[in-house]
């Protein structure tokens, strides 16, 4: 079996409905879940079954070809009409991905220019799949571009779930141990198991190894240890967001290892495509550090693990300065060295 | 209520029985168990009711004195025979736990001056009494000294549970904690919940909270960001063991913690009582680590949170080079400089 086919994918367009892998059941399940209806697709985002920005976008965009498809009518007006309440419906189910409202007003657009019904529903089809190649394109790119950075049997460590389940396929911090081990490679995944979500352990751990990539899990203050006793040559991560002097947003945790990295004096790569940049910010400190249910702190699958009162600090990411970062891994290409002028060039 | 009755303490002696407080079952639950007999104690120990190594020497050294008073006999040297077996007995409960044998032979040792079956019996008592006593005063020691390194007000970080319940009472890391509350400093504590086992979260969060210390809880790759955004005054950790050089053995994410320090220019401390220090040992390098269960890291409470079948690295500790250590705290002073030199100066 190619690698291409055991590399797990969170989402797949059928013809009369979707195919989503939940994620909130792994790693104890793996289930594919049929959604048919608007109504289905919305209760998915909602519930966390899909998460990953550009898997969540994807899943959307899915969510409104079929529901431009069960609207029951003669009239383009009507088409139209129900389309936008199908895209405000499906918007609603997560108000803060950027990625959900933008995969949305790229479908209605190009819907705009259909002359009949069934033309509509076919652009909408065709953009929307368009979108999952377009990232799976982006993802595979980073992959290609990141496995030029690590050599043969080289120990890779990451964190969180930057993974082909987040993504359309291949991920971007997890693209290029897949994109080696079809060439050949070997790289060898150390992965975190990121507290106090976990997706290190639940996904990443799982979706390496379905696609047989060697990985081996610690906790993540197991990492300072690990960087210095498992000859981990580098490490790689996703972003959430990197600003215009380099700094990035990424799951917590992921500044603690940039620092080890340092200290260790081994590469520290972030894989982000261009999408993620956002250059309306110069500096990592205008960023604003989200804050998350303590319970996530004081509980671990729903088992309370601290005393009852106590104080919690739940922040949902940390910002890397750029200073810390060796290179950032776009799908055009390598970013290295002053990051305020490099990012400049690399988006001309 | 002053201080001294808030601080939670692991194990008491009382006149024909032991007080112990189960660990196992904090934070969720608070539970005093008293245990009559030797096969009571041996139970306690085997199932990690009581940890710490300090506070497991006190519990079986009280196990002995148990035995012994229950043997009956009119027979010194029955009643020896007897304290020897039970010492056997309850030095099987946790083979690898020096402590234990240490205070065991110390009590066997005691005793054999004894030249009645009264005396016998009260001198182990006395002895038992005494190491309790002894110990509780060196985490007092250490804790005045440690006290001296904060200013009123500061946050410091804590990692795992060098605590009270570790010891007789204060513990070693916390000690201060407890210290500067009983002379009116404010010192505010931050503890890394201490993944697999999660001493942070369990018990350092709820001892603190016991004596009414404030205590914010964090997972453990939480630390940078806290450190670059709490006003982190200093870390201080306690330690399994420490060598010639000041190399120091402690739980796993010590060495993670102590490279942040640097990075960020605060103080690393390490809080141990000179029982701890292993001057036998030349360098941290000697030190084997010991892996432990990957169960530990699989699952959290009982629960699954990685696949079935992934590759686990689950050191117990790490170990922190001494040139990352800002001072070592003992009971008989504060160590600087250049280690080699400077413990050996200490222990003269």
């Amino acid at each position: 079996m190619s690698i291409l086919e055991t590399i797990p994918r969170s989402v797949l367009l059928e013809k009369d409905h979707i195919v989503l892998l939940n994620q909130q059941l792994l790693p104890g399940k793996v289930q594919y879940e049929k959604l048919h209806t608007l109504q289905d697709v919305w209760e998915a985002i909602v519930s966390l079954k899909v998460r990953g920005a550009p898997a969540i976008g994807i899943t959307a965009a899915f969510g409104l070809v079929l529901a431009a498809d069960a609207i029951q009518t003669e009239h383009l007006t009507t088409l139209h009409v129900g389309i936008k309440k199908a895209r405000n419906y499906l918007a609603s189910s997560r108000p803060t991905a950027v990625n959900l409202f933008w995969a949305l007003d790229r479908l209605v657009e190009a819907s705009n220019e259909a002359t009949t019904i069934e033309e509509t529903r076919e652009i909408l089809r065709r953009e929307a799949l368009l979108i999952q190649k377009e990232d799976e394109d982006v993802c595979r790119q980073i992959g290609e571009h990141a496995v030029t950075l690590f050599e043969h049997g080289a120990n890779i460590l990451t964190h969180c779930n930057a993974g082909s389940i987040a993504t359309a396929r291949y991920g971007t911090a997890l693209a290029p141990f897949y994109i080696a081990k079809e060439r050949g490679i070997t790289l060898r995944a150390f992965a975190c198991e990121t507290r106090p979500v976990l997706q290190g352990a639940r996904l990443t751990a799982w979706e390496l190894q379905q696609a047989e990539v060697d990985v081996t899990l610690i906790t993540d203050n197991m990492a300072a240890n690990t960087i210095a006793s498992k000859n981990i040559a580098a490490i790689i991560v996703g972003a959430d967001r990197v600003v215009a002097n380099g700094d990035t947003a990424n799951k917590i945790g992921t500044l603690s290892l940039a620092i080890l990295a340092k200290h260790y004096n081994i590469p520290f790569y972030v894989a982000a495509p261009t999408s993620t940049f956002d250059l309306t910010l110069e500096h990592g400190n205008e960023i604003v550090i989200e804050e998350r249910n303590e319970k996530e702190v004081t509980h671990v699958h729903g088992t309370r693990v601290a005393p009852i009162g106590v104080n919690v600090y739940n922040p949902a990411f940390d910002v890397t300065p750029g200073q810390l970062i060796t290179a950032i891994i776009t799908e055009k290409g390598i970013i290295r060295g002053d990051y305020s002028v490099e990012i400049q060039k690399h988006f001309q």
